[in-house]
């Protein structure tokens, strides 16, 4: 089976960086299955490319290796990374974008070195595309750098429970639709507590009626605010970070 | 050959559904070639949708799977439907949106049992990309589930013959350019009127001078209304539904 | 190894006009690579196109064929090109696009004839995806067309010296993140003047303080200017063609 290669950036498809990294993929490695992920990720936004890598690093067959680039502090000595967890491989920037595969136990994680030649505000065609390549050829992670001492970690905010016993939540991202995913588990029943009002959880949207305002457990397992043919995050002015109650 | 299946969504990319859809693909078939269509469909506009599908289902090679999903009735009991028609496969919601493979004559359409697993906000991920997985490897329409009762159709508004005999036909999409896409079939000759003006049918874009309004038979053989460098849809405040009359 | 067919277009991809090209490739050769460039080109802007072309088109392996359309004057007498240069092939509209490979030494450039059923607004699918998948076949260049007569050459203006012995240069691209890439090629040393306001020469972004305005020397060698965690391009109020001196 030929190698698959994924891209997840922020960089936009038309200034041709995209198009450079998958030159070198492809020179280095001319059957591979190159897959984009997305190159529209808010620029500098590392914590929503986090929730990104989070939803579909897994969701590839072992042996994948994944490229993720956030990286706002390209060229600064923030480590570059590569990591082999549950049989997957990923290279990025160590700022806390990769902080799911590291969680994972059994997670290996090296330093890369940076090629001499290699372009400062570039290690995407200079560092990670060429460390990815060697990956999906079978080189092993650990010939790629020395072990990473403490890669940053970022994590999704914990709720907490409140004095009247309530779980106190928060939106912690808006997808395109509008719908707003809240860091509270789904579960059956519960009420859940928004701007001061609240709002039904229901089973699917299609429970809700045109222009209604809901909860639904989304496809991660998490409590998200809807509206039915409507955007949440508009009609409710929430953005991330907005208080978000399960009682 | 391996395997080919297309992708056409409202989903954009950047909160990552498409990356999970497309692991679950290649996780099953490693070696298939996943197509991106687009993902930047107006969210929830079907009809938008149709004519897209229209464009491109039958440029495709036989035996390709198109997984094309718009679907603002997700989780209500809007039925998950798979199609084989003219040797090629398609799945997709039941709400108009695969209409072109569906009118084509010795179309089959199967609705699909929903595993119960399934979420009920991502059938892309849990019945549409496992569906067309097990399509590309062979299996037979008629065995992912019961033949589909009376399936949605949507169709093209036809024009009609006023009494003068004009041809009163109307925009049905306005491209990226801005050009205003009819449902009146490109001939030779003819006047065509639109917005109380008359303008003229030109066999290229490049017969008008920059700025100059005109209207030119399309790629797909309908009358489109242009600006030669500009955007028609702006300058003759033009939308979908807006009336166009060939003379 | 699968022949590799790269796109790059104008085209957005929600229309289903790249689909049906994709289609048409996929048609006639079901195992090829086809590799997304772009299709977000800024609409008719082949200025642009043409330094996107730039930076991609030599970082594919030998015997890539390169499809690249910004094409505001399809349907007028402008020729179709097929190029084969540095191993590599080209396909594209006679305006200046491809003038990164015509100018290589060796190139060989053909007039593409027009297939009689060609649509006169959508050579993409009619003209260009059809000499690609020849060339990727291995038709030869020659067997296309007929040599190009003088193709369309654009180049990247040169900055001149003026009076004082300064270098003086000009802006030639925004990328996504606003950095202004100059026409200044790259080196240790030197002082950058725009807008009146002389700003500091550094190795990486990383050497700026948050918010703070500088030069680097970019991924291709270029001077540009850039602001740390900021748009360049806002905050200094630049767009292409503004004045750059080195000092």
């Amino acid at each position: 089976m030929p190698p698959i290669i994924t891209l997840l950036t922020d960089f936009g498809t038309a200034d041709g960086y995209v198009g450079e990294m998958k030159g070198v993929l492809l020179s280095e490695l001319p059957g591979a299955t190159v897959v984009d992920i997305s190159h529209d990720l808010i620029a500098h936004d590392v914590e929503i490319g986090r929730l990104t890598v989070a939803r579909y690093w897994r969701r590839f067959p072992p042996g994948t290796v994944h490229i993720a680039i956030v990286d706002p502090g390209v060229g600064s000595p923030r480590a570059a990374l590569a990591i082999e967890s549950d049989e997957r491989f990923l290279v990025g920037p160590d700022n806390g974008l990769l902080s799911p595969a590291l969680l994972i136990g059994g997670a290996r994680a090296v330093t890369l070195s940076i090629p001499p030649h290699a372009s400062s505000t570039f290690h995407g065609r200079d560092v990670f595309a060429p460390a990815a390549a060697s990956l999906a050829q079978g080189v092993e992670v650990d010939a790629l750098g020395s072990p990473a001492q403490d890669p940053i970690i970022r994590r999704t905010p914990e709720p907490h429970r409140d004095a009247s016993g309530d779980l106190v939540g928060e939106a912690i991202a808006v997808d395109r639709f509008g719908n707003v995913i809240t860091n509270l588990v789904g579960m059956r029943g519960g009420r859940i507590v928004v701007g001061g009002r609240e709002i039904p959880l229901r089973r699917t949207y299609a429970e809700l009626e045109s222009g209604g305002i809901g909860a639904v457990v989304g496809s991660t397992g998490l409590i998200e605010i809807v509206v039915r043919e409507g955007r949440a995050s508009d009609v409710l002015s929430l953005s991330r970070g907005a208080r978000v109650i399960l009682r």
